[in-house]
């Protein structure tokens, strides 16, 4: 049975939230054991759990999503949201504007993600 | 060369405004000639300007489009925005929430545009 178009904005919200409580575990939840993992669109793509949590693991801490409208669905397996993201990185505070599209698979997990952003997309806000 | 941001993010704009004038020839011409168009994800794509053309001629004239947030690039040759569409079909009034993907070729064009909507993502307004 396919995935539902609630089942992935659910998904996608628990996301975002996942990120305000900075738990890394809940982030990594999400996602299917073999998933793939493009963040930007445009760069070589993490393969399967391991590698992807540890990006999770790396930056739940100090990484915050706003959803800047709301998240869309499709008439298939796949969603998408855009949303801003506030973080650290190299000592200086960063702010990107994403969108994040997330196939989904019969078990409602993510199987891909792929991030757009691209450097003119990034807002440099202050040092540490 | 690969296509720049910039170049993406102002076909995107154009794409935009295309809908604002209503003129349908300036929205097809920004598309490649064996493009592929799948609106929305999930169905089954038209392919070739041909194909797409026909989509154009009949909505350009009575939809609109307003961005919900700043569109976004990518380390590659694909840009994403996210707006709301409003249009009629059927006599009525319909807001549709909508996350669009564009593929680019090398010429700047359109080559792919995948559009993510879901029933869910449609408001009935009011009748015509």
């Amino acid at each position: 049975m396919p995935v539902s178009e609630q089942r992935m904005k659910d998904v996608l919200t628990a996301y975002v939230e996942g990120f305000a409580a900075g738990d890394a575990e809940a982030l990594i939840g999400l996602f299917a054991p073999d998933a793939i993992w493009e963040d930007p669109v445009g760069t070589e793509p993490r393969k399967g759990i391991e590698a992807i949590a540890e990006v999770y693991r790396h930056a739940a801490a100090d990484t915050f999503l706003t959803l800047d409208t709301e998240i869309r669905a499709s008439h298939g397996n796949e969603a998408a949201m855009a949303f801003t993201v506030d973080t650290r990185h190299e000592g200086r505070r960063l702010r990107i504007k994403v969108i994040d599209v997330m196939t989904f698979d019969e078990e409602g997990r993510i199987a891909r993600m792929r991030a757009y952003w691209g450097p003119s997309d990034v807002t440099v806000l202050d040092a540490d």
